[in-house]
């Protein structure tokens, strides 16, 4: 045993030695990766999204990765792979990121283009450098390191990489249904999160919010009609919908579609005092986002619990009438908005979908025609904090940042997540390495080079931990 | 006394036959003058703005009136012109008209391209066709008319045509304290509005709406921040905007803005007889605006009254986040709206305005920065029924169309009608013949043939009737 634990020791430093090597040769293929385009919200840039999956399969094949496979699906490709020789008994993991990115506008708010990475103060700024194709890059980076040094990896992988994550990972659900035989393993290793602070404390996530999101358009008059003609007459769209809107959300921010909350589970007293042990500032969170002051939500929860472990209602974008130079003296024909609520352990998205598009219905009045239109929904998804991957990652990511990690839920939605474990009965450690601050889904997106380094130097010791195991023990079985 | 009758009856049917005799190069010159795009919201159509003032200029100068000027100002030019000959006592009438145009949008609606006139149906159809470069068309072939046959007009005459009616008319109140000399009138006719109905109804309106237009944005996070990390955390500027755009009005459309109400003039008995006296049947009224029902208002106002002498709250255009394919999961930077009230005698625009953006601070939350600006406002107004012009204008329009005019108050605003009445003491009889469903401010806008030429015939008996009387008998001095 000593013996092999030294061995493992030697070839984890070798692995370390070989990234610290070829930094500069990395920092330039990730630039190429992220100068695709691989927005998939946008059907104009479907090319740009299949050539990030060709690039990805390409590198799989070149780093010794085997069965590269690109899978058509109705939306964008799902790229997998695997390497399966760890030997008898050893755990296999598989491995989840997106290589799809959210879309750049506002673009005029972007100091660069959006897929011309920039170097600049010891980061690196481009869409999707930590959303999600950074960390995607770091995985490739820590497994080609074993690769070009020891020839072999500690744990057998698998690889699941997905092309719709920032449009709803619609896809995923029938692709996890359907190739169980590519996904089947003993762990998820997800990296789309970040690290706890800028600071270099790693993170690891134990929760996710589930999401449901929604198209409502309100339709009037024909067409545009003259607000002086038939103001007082005509029931305005614009002012419908806001009348609607701001009706789904009470003085505290909560959501009075009937029946939302309940099935909300509480958060336990462990649960919050794992939350109140986490250091936070909240002026320095208010300087980081522009705020004056936080929202005033509900007071029985703390800000942290808000953000991560309460529902949510966010109006993401409204349109409709004049919004151009000057004033247009019009009742718009119609006014639209995209909506969405984050959702918590245990709400079924499904059911809030269906209640949100049947309270839209029930509380329009008869002067307008209303439609909801469900775009997409995910479900919340929570990992014990026992479970066997916790040390081995905790020890993976003290090796590489230095410090030990802290454990935290994230307010965001990784559908696959929850997907993986209702199907194959998969736990995920999230293991994520953007910067909180990173700007994701906004412009001038980044992640910082020491990330960047420390997050690989702690993949490369993760699968040195996870080999130390055998996959019945990781299962938890 | 009788000579003189048949004499001016002759006149008149001389330029009547006039008309008759150049109809169809009428229509051509009115194409003509339809196919300049003079949108005064459009800083890129300046040009083609003062290209309309100019077209204008030339054809008054062509037709034999006098000392047509084109006055520049800090927006869009203002076209006077003046022919004074009609003798000792004669009344001077001021012509109101505008030559600006409201914008198109949404392009893609028109069935044909807003400036290039189509006809069908017994229609012209063209951005301006009714309001209002098609009724300036007109005075300017009735004056044509008597000139081209009599070689004089009736009455003296004086122009005032202005390119910034669709954006609030900022430059003529200054514009009318400046120029009392080329103004000065016994009664100012406008023509800015519509006949009763499509049937050859006309319509002498003796009420006009003001107007009161603000922008209003809503500041949150920096910039788009993810609505995962941050939402429950970060007030989303959207939900902020339709929370307090919601709370601008009451269950009944009722305006909540502390002394909205204050100076409303109630109705009398005597106008809501008026008012119920007018033909209106609610149903065709629901097919030409295509809403399935009115707006549940003040139930102690007819749907007639609310349409023209309540005030209104409207959202005409709001804006915010994405509003792109598919979903972003955002919190948007920020949020924005334009609004109006419709204002009706005697609310004091200049204080609705203030009121209303002292209310908008006074809800704004601390989480967010609240900008109001004001767009524009003008002043509602009222002409007595029993003004001595409204004899002659009834004539004139039961002699253009066959039908006695009816009595009706607009829901528009025409902010000069105000300012002639507080800066020069000019009382105005607003004689309209646009078609009351004629698209204006919307795709497709049009004004039928009908109208256009009973219109004019109208005209060229309008300024008979008036040469009739005394200036000093018609300003009821």
């Amino acid at each position: 045993m000593t013996t092999q634990h030294t061995d493992t020791a030697a070839a984890t430093a070798a692995a370390v030695a070989h990234l610290r090597a070829h930094d500069a040769e990395h920092f330039a293929q990730l630039d190429e990766f992220l100068r695709i385009e691989s927005v998939s919200a946008d059907p104009g840039r479907n090319d740009e999204v299949r050539r990030a999956a060709w690039w990805i399969a390409d590198e799989l094949e070149r780093i010794g990765v085997e069965r590269a496979t690109i899978h058509e699906t109705g939306a964008h490709p799902i790229v997998t792979a695997e390497w399966m020789h760890a030997g008898d008994g050893a755990p296999t993991v598989l491995v989840y990121c997106h290589y799809d990115v959210q879309p750049t506008d506002p673009i005029d708010e972007w100091v660069r283009p959006p897929f011309e990475p920039r170097h600049e103060d010891e980061r690196v700024y481009a869409r999707g450098a930590g959303d999600d194709k950074g960390q995607l890059f770091m995985h490739l980076k820590a497994v080609e390191a074993w690769m070009r040094t020891a020839g072999r990896l500690p744990v057998n992988l698998r690889f699941f990489f997905e092309g719709d994550e920032e449009v709803g990972s619609e896809p995923v659900e029938q692709f996890i249904a359907g190739h169980a035989d590519l996904l089947r393993a003993d762990v998820c290793v997800v990296s789309d999160g970040d690290t706890f602070d800028d600071d270099g404390t790693p993170a690891i996530g134990y929760g996710l919010r589930g999401i449901a999101y929604w198209e409502v358009r309100v339709h009037g008059p024909r067409q545009d009609v003259h607000s002086g003609q038939y103001g007082g007459g005509v029931d305005n769209p614009a002012n419908v919908l806001v009348r609607m809107l701001a009706s789904l959300t009470d003085e505290r921010g909560r959501v009075t579609v009937p029946g939302f909350y309940d099935a909300v589970r509480d958060l336990t007293d462990d649960e919050r005092a794992a939350y109140a042990a986490l250091p936070f500032d909240e002026a320095t969170w208010r300087d980081e986002t522009g705020v004056a002051a936080a929202m005033d939500g509900e007071s029985e929860h703390s800000l942290l619990e808000r953000l991560s472990a309460r529902p949510t209602f966010d109006i993401n974008g409204i349109w409709g009438g004049y919004t151009g130079e000057g004033a247009k003296t019009i009742i718009p024909a119609w006014a639209a908005a995209k909506i969405s609520t984050r959702l918590v352990p245990n709400q079924d998205y499904r059911e809030i979908e269906q209640s949100m598009k049947a309270h839209l219905a029930s509380i329009a009045p008869p002067t307008v025609r209303v439609d909801a239109r469900i775009i997409h929904g995910g479900a919340p998804a929570i990992t014990p904090l026992d479970h066997p991957g916790i040390g081995p990652a905790s020890r993976a990511l003290e090796a590489g940042f230095g410090k030990a990690p802290l454990f935290q839920r994230s307010g965001g939605s990784v559908p696959v997540v929850a997907a993986l474990d209702s199907r194959l009965g998969l736990k995920t450690l999230m293991v994520g390495f953007a910067n909180p601050t990173g700007n994701f889904h906004a412009p001038n997106e980044w992640m910082s080079l020491r990330n960047i380094r420390d997050g690989m130097v702690s993949l490369v010791h993760l699968w040195a931990e996870l080999g130390a195991m055998r996959g019945s023990d990781l299962r938890g079985d």
